[in-house]
């Protein structure tokens, strides 16, 4: 339960582990947070991702298309966390410059599920994404503020 | 874990017990699933919506919009639980008759989390939502299949 001081402790350090691999740019760090069997439902389609190595691919592709740091602010971080199972629910300000020369700047729901294996929280799940429109556009609503 | 037989034959009867409340858009059988502290990331914007009572004036307004049933079919369901906390991931294909005429026929991702309390899992979270294009239209993937 969320009064499990240890394991929240500990995912709270995954959690800022991944930050600072993203804030860094850093694929190879950033992956040793996750385990092989991780399963993405991202921003982008298709609606899922299944492995590391496709989240491997498809975030070192993602970093390409920042000229520098990609920055994340967590805000409302609750954390359930059983004895070797837990899940995350964030907001998260994902910013940083685009090669585009646009600077991104979008409020997401992160849901993200964990497993303790050997000892270690890792990242075996995460869910990204915003609401959309229901008023005909069927627009995703990138503009969001919490 | 996954292996805790008991914990997802009780989580794979809480979805079929809500997949039948939806069925039969009955809000009241559908809540007595939720706990008070229910956190949804829904399809529709906010950002995020939260409480049970919240999400049962949600859920009436959107049965509404319905002139039959709401069926839900569940694919790829995984469920990963511990003694008392637990998450699922699913793709779920939401079809009905609408008010307007139309049938709605959506593939959404959904991350549901639970927890056990007095011998009973729970749902306290859930994220549903498509992608969206990132070709400039920013356009929510609503057209997506398995």
């Amino acid at each position: 339960m969320t009064t499990d001081t240890d394991a929240t402790t500990g995912i709270r350090a995954l959690i800022e582990g991944v930050r600072k691999a993203l804030h860094d740019r850093d694929v190879d760090r950033l992956m040793t947070f996750h385990r092989p069997d991780f399963l993405s439902y991202d921003l982008a389609p298709p609606l899922e991702h299944r492995g590391a190595e496709v989240q491997r691919k498809n975030t070192r592709e993602w970093f390409q298309t920042f000229t520098g740091p990609v920055d994340v602010e967590v805000r409302d971080l609750a954390i359930t966390a059983g004895d070797d199972v837990a899940f995350s629910t964030a907001l998260q300000h994902i910013t940083g410059p685009r090669t585009s020369g646009e600077h991104a700047d979008i409020w997401v729901r992160a849901t993200i599920g964990y497993r303790k294996v050997d000892g270690r929280w890792m990242v075996v799940h995460e869910h990204l994404s915003v609401p959309f429109y229901m008023d005909g556009s069927v627009k995703a609503a990138v503009d969001l503020r919490p």
